[in-house]
């Protein structure tokens, strides 16, 4: 039989991913800086605007949406339903989802997997992304930017009050609190999905979800191949994107190692894990270079709810891909039948 | 104001791509060579099997298909239909889709796009293949393979009765045929779709419906940054596969370069494009090293119907990507309405 | 005896590069944009800040400077001169000099070589950039973005007042100003010098100090291998970033090309070239695929003042590198000789 | 004095490497599998066949084999043996030749080196290959193939009953056979060699020679940087094929990971090294990405019979190349004279 | 039919290249240059030593030779004939083989073809060359060596009388003299060949036969995709070694451009195929990106002597391989017939 | 707060590479060997030749320096001291500057910084080299060369007597000698610095100090990145250049191994750091995949004299860069202030 643990690989064998638990690194006011930001967000909002978006999706209904994010910007979205039975007749699970680093949310025909399930969908743009792969973002990212090298990850990063991530997880946070209002969404069975930088928000989102969400908890969390864990094992461990732009700043900045790993450590997936209690469903790849498996195994490992982990040992970065939703969605199914 | 036939490229500038019209290559025996082929499939076909196959996808009914293809060989498909109103309740257009280089028809949820759209979807298996991008293919490839460069493009390239495309093409046709007889679906409006080489097989059916098909004419034909097209112009054009599979075989088989060619000339996009009459949409990207603009163009400028093509300048073989879909979806409905 | 024309290469032969005069396109307002912009910098100015800022380069004054750049905004510099005279003893000419793509001003260790021949020096940061190689950049890009490709060069693109180069080319033409004013600089002589996006800058420089700049003509302008020329051309001739910024953004924003051009119509070098009055050295390599040779010819070829251009026939975008430095002192020292 | 085993390389240290010995992994049936199935393949084979091919090679006779390999298949060859004396005036030993990966049998001229030494040489063809580099192969694959990555590793890899290597290991098996037979071939000395692929299919015949092999044990096994070995460690170690064909397979058939190693587990050098009993020389290349020296250990530390094994501390897949072949023909000479 | 000319390529297409005949580029003193040469070395010549080099080969008689080359200096070679009949039995044609680029003699064993033909074959080393492939070269280059570029081809390259192919190319025509002086060598039949490297040599040798060759003209020369011809349009057409080495020290050395070309001139191939009059045999492959076709058919276009030329429009630099020496010794074999 | 140590990287961690300690490989006679070269470079050194060298360089005064190396060969070199006060005028102390690989003395402008920090400075040519990046070199390397791979470290490898570095670390050390005697230097004040090679070179100087320098100790050592340091693990462990080049030479003479790391024991960064005892100042990147850290920690680690090192986590070879030469420079004038 075929023993996964006998192949060397760039990473650790499985059966030492599946014990490595490295030491976390939340600062001491890793909460009273989220439990501020998400406040000052929630205390900036202005009421969410649907614009129905018409177009070729004849079997769903498609709004345009407009919310507020961090610091009350706005940000935008896709909500997608089942057209029938429509939005008036039916209260469905909403899974809200985050997207991959580059992307946009795009046309809505581009994540439609999730309404097609017969769930509510809402699609959270990335501020600033969009230009890379797909059809575009439409949701800037105002903020004054210091130095910083091409990409996101090193936006802001000397300082925790101004690094990217902090605005883009407060729009995350924000999301979920607006799906929990949309037309036709029972507030009481809410998700979070997304892969690779996707899979990263979700997991902010879920540490995050007693701060900054309402009465309901998170019914799941779906972490896909997580961007955004363990920066001091990732950054510099490949020699890959996104990542390695990390590394690309502290090669020219070269005085600066200590403060910008103080400032990941308020970002890093593993201490978000920490702090979420939701069922959470994980994959993994095992030739990863994008996502190293041990850094995402540090989350997972981490994760203080219920949870269970999907290891793909011959797949690089695209994890599963639609074996994994094709999984995610039954496995959600089953929570949601409970 | 931006002129793209200012810009140099590594193919024609825009203005002479859209005049581009080599000589057509079809031997003598094109039409008595596929009318054979066909009327053999044809006569050795078997009934059609539909499956129900359950999953996640609740907004859709999914039926596992198996048809008669080459020669009476199995193939798979899915048939995804819209769940409500049901395959009894409603007659449907339904629009057959072929799969790019390498995959399989994988997963129900990988190809939805046009059942959301409201239509009868049938996503054809293309044999042998799907062992290198998606979730996988079902569906053998049947016959004696002599040496081949890995690939299939030069499987059984010496003669034109053994060459692979011979019977992935004839299982298309063939999938048409049995498209127009499955449950729900209005045999009158059947419309063919696909990218790279589902764009190349799309416009092969194309060429072929007066042969192979029955009463009905297609009614559409939807082409995007198509395959195995102007074979003589494409191979060595660029060293990228899988046209490059031809040149590493004739890198070898060094004594075999008219052979090769006069097997590909039965084959060649541009033959069957000068043979097709349905209402056609194309699309094409200039910076496309995989399947150069020429290529494409070569393939239009001989397209004997209503015809129209998108053009994407700073693409490469992602082309349109989904807005390509939406316009296409948007251009099909008009069609229906028209 | 070798002729250059008769190699055959990636872009056009010597011979028709030196004819090579592509149509100008700038829009109507183009002068009207610039003087608007310029005007606005000019009225929000604050006073120039010098600091001296000491190290263990004992054979010059080194003062860190900060100025007022766009829309008032504070942009940083160094400001070198010998130290013996001293700046109180003597008026020197000034060079100010911008800084190639991705670079900051660094420490003043790396750039001193024309303080080295006698001059002082004003080493311009460009704003954002300074984090992928050299020793950083200390200026801010004070500006909301919209969604942009990895990299400065799409930066606002959809519009000339939001696009990143109004603000640098604004802070440029503010910095030769602002030299103008420095202890010891005799204002009567000030000439500016750059490669590539450096060399890109200076030419802007060049054609805009008529609107901007005060009394005094520049000395000269010395641009070697210069980007942000011919946009139409150099957009898609190479996949060399940073010109592929562009195409990478108009990969995904498929409907947005005109627009985009429309834009860069305001901050292509050929139409401030034409512009451009004061005595020019240009360097091109007619193997640099970043700057291609035709893109820096159609400015050379547009420059409106007296000018010749060095060729480096078997470089990429080092071009002359240290040789042409050498050279652009002596020729230097022979303006100033006059 | 410089240490091999200072050297840190990607795979283990050779002194490791000289004791590494993973558990082996035949299945119980493996015995009995390879009994039928080269049983059949002798009750199937008819007389060989041998036409004199003429050509440039004046000093050698050469002959077009064809003769019958798994299941009774035709399977070329090429029989060469030196022109003076002739076949008919002295019995010779024979050395049976394999081909790497992607290679045939070419024309006679590639594969000379063993008959240049005096000796007859029977250079078997590789069922389907030899499209890749040479000067192409002439034997069919005649079998069905379900879906497969391109190459010929994960062939039928489903099951061991189909997979491409029990088809090429059996016409191994019968050349060994066959060579005995053959004009001016003294049948008591027959050696198999092969480099890379060749060798792993020498280690399978060397393997097999009890089971399917007539009176005379082998005379020599050779096996160069032996490819087909260890495949749990060697599938994934290094990102480079043909082993990677594995990978991609697996990577998109998610869920066959066991199915496959079990396939494969059939045909592993390390098993058919266990009941090897001829005397054996073996080649391994410490930096040999493709075949790593592990993978090479595993079989050879396994190895039953009297064997040596020669160690380039600075060669890729290349191995000792010319030197190898130069060793093994004195250890051969020494063998044979022993 | 498959047309050649119809397919576009990084080069000129077929039909302009079989007229492809730029102005030849020998300076007034070319033939002088090379008498003058070429005396000294005859006048500084030892005596040949042959040393017989025992080893595996059984059917071959095997020399180590050294002899007298450039300036006296020694070169040594493979003198290989077949052992029955012996070189005292019978005087056979000699085959003079020069090696590719990085090469050296290496092993005996790799270059025996011409002997398998049952010819006599003297193999020379390439002074300083062979640590890149093959098994290693014996030859020192003595010479005082100014800053060149890592590789040969720059070696002295600032002067006819230094540069390194002076000192190769004399060895090359001193080794035919020393050919004709070997035992069993019919001196009336002696031909040159190569490939690449190897090639260019080959056509030196041939343009030099009247200066430096004794009483008889030599039988033939074969010369395949050829290195060293046409520099002024091979250097920095492509960016591939070893043509790119001359790119490299131009790009460094900016101000010796024409003294490179200059000296470049006294050894380019068209010159010397345009004073050779022996039977030539040439072969050239489309894609082959090291010699590009267009310098390959200017040396063949201007050569003087009866010609044929092999064209292989899918290959790279591998150009013909074994077949070409196939189709060489059969043609060889017809002009000894002849 | 950021780990080091909890990053794993291609090579150790960075605690255990502050203890890495290999075993010194200097063979017993070492000293005797290095003894007897420098004494005979000493014993046919000629006066040392300064030209004054104009240019626009007016703050400093340059002067072309041709003095005695190896064996009495000449060297070239330029020393370039202030202007004010001149050489006449003060004595300074003297920084004598190495050159990285394949770069040569160039243009005085190019290594200017020492000068411009006060310092007197010799920026010593490396023979050979200087003809792939900068503007040149202007010394031969006269020696006869046997086979080797294009570049300059496998260059007579194959004994001591005649490699390579014999020459240059000779030339390096007389060059300090000449140094202590240039006009305007404190001849007790001399310090030795370089980069990758010039930092190699720098130790090697620093080890031979006591056998061939004169009276005065060096002042200081500044090595960064060094190269030539602990072969046997250096040479394989990476695949980059140029210690690969000696991989690429023992690829292919595979039966020189020892002979190879015998001579290089002669020239190991080890060895001679264990004999020296100025202050050093050195510096690493742990990312480094051209002078791997553990390397450079094997020869500083035996640094025999006060030592200081200088970590960079995320650079590659660049190291620090400027910034580390800003703080040498601090360092230095600490130093000479102590």
């Amino acid at each position: 039989m075929w023993q996964s643990d006998s192949v060397p690989r760039f990473d650790l064998p499985l059966e030492e991913l599946r014990e490595y638990r490295p030491a976390l690194t939340a600062p001491a006011d890793f909460d009273g800086f989220w439990a501020t930001t998400l406040d000052e967000a929630a205390a900036r909002a202005t009421p969410t605007v649907l614009t129905r978006a018409d177009g070729p999706l004849a079997g769903f209904e498609v709004s345009d949406v407009t919310f507020s994010g961090f610091a009350g910007q706005p940000v935008k979205a896709w909500f997608i339903t089942p057209a029938s039975p429509s939005r008036d007749e039916v209260q469905r699970p909403c899974v809200v989802q985050f997207i991959g680093y580059g992307g946009g949310r795009g046309l809505p025909v581009e994540n439609i997997a999730w309404a097609a399930a017969g769930h509510a969908l809402l699609v959270m743009d990335t501020r600033g992304q969009g230009s890379v792969w797909g059809t575009g973002g439409d949701t800037p990212d105002d903020a004054p930017s210091g130095p910083a090298a091409p990409g996101f990850v090193t936006r802001g990063i000397d300082d925790p009050s101004t690094y990217y991530y902090r605005r883009v997880f407060t729009d995350a946070v924000r999301a979920v609190a607006v799906a929990r209002e949309l037309p036709g969404v029972d507030a009481a069975r809410v998700a979070v999905q997304g892969g690779s930088q996707g899979g990263g928000i979700a997991l902010a989102v879920a540490g995050l979800s007693g701060a900054g969400l309402a009465a309901h908890p998170l019914t799941a969390v779906m972490a896909d191949v997580p961007f955004l864990s363990h920066f001091e094992r990732a950054v510099g461990m490949t020699s890959t994107d996104p990542y390695n732009e990390v590394v690309r700043y502290l090669s020219v900045h070269r005085t600066r190692t200590e403060r910008v790993f103080e400032t990941l450590a308020y970002f890093d997936g593993m201490n978000f894990a920490a702090r979420a209690t939701a069922p959470a469903y994980f994959s993994v790849a095992l030739l990863d270079p994008i996502c190293p498996p041990s850094t995402v195994f540090a989350s997972y490992n981490h994760y203080s709810g219920p949870k269970q982990i999907e290891v793909y040992p011959f797949d690089e970065h695209v994890g599963g891909g639609p074996l994994q939703w094709w999984r995610q969605a039954e496995w959600f199914a089953g929570l949601l039948a409970g």
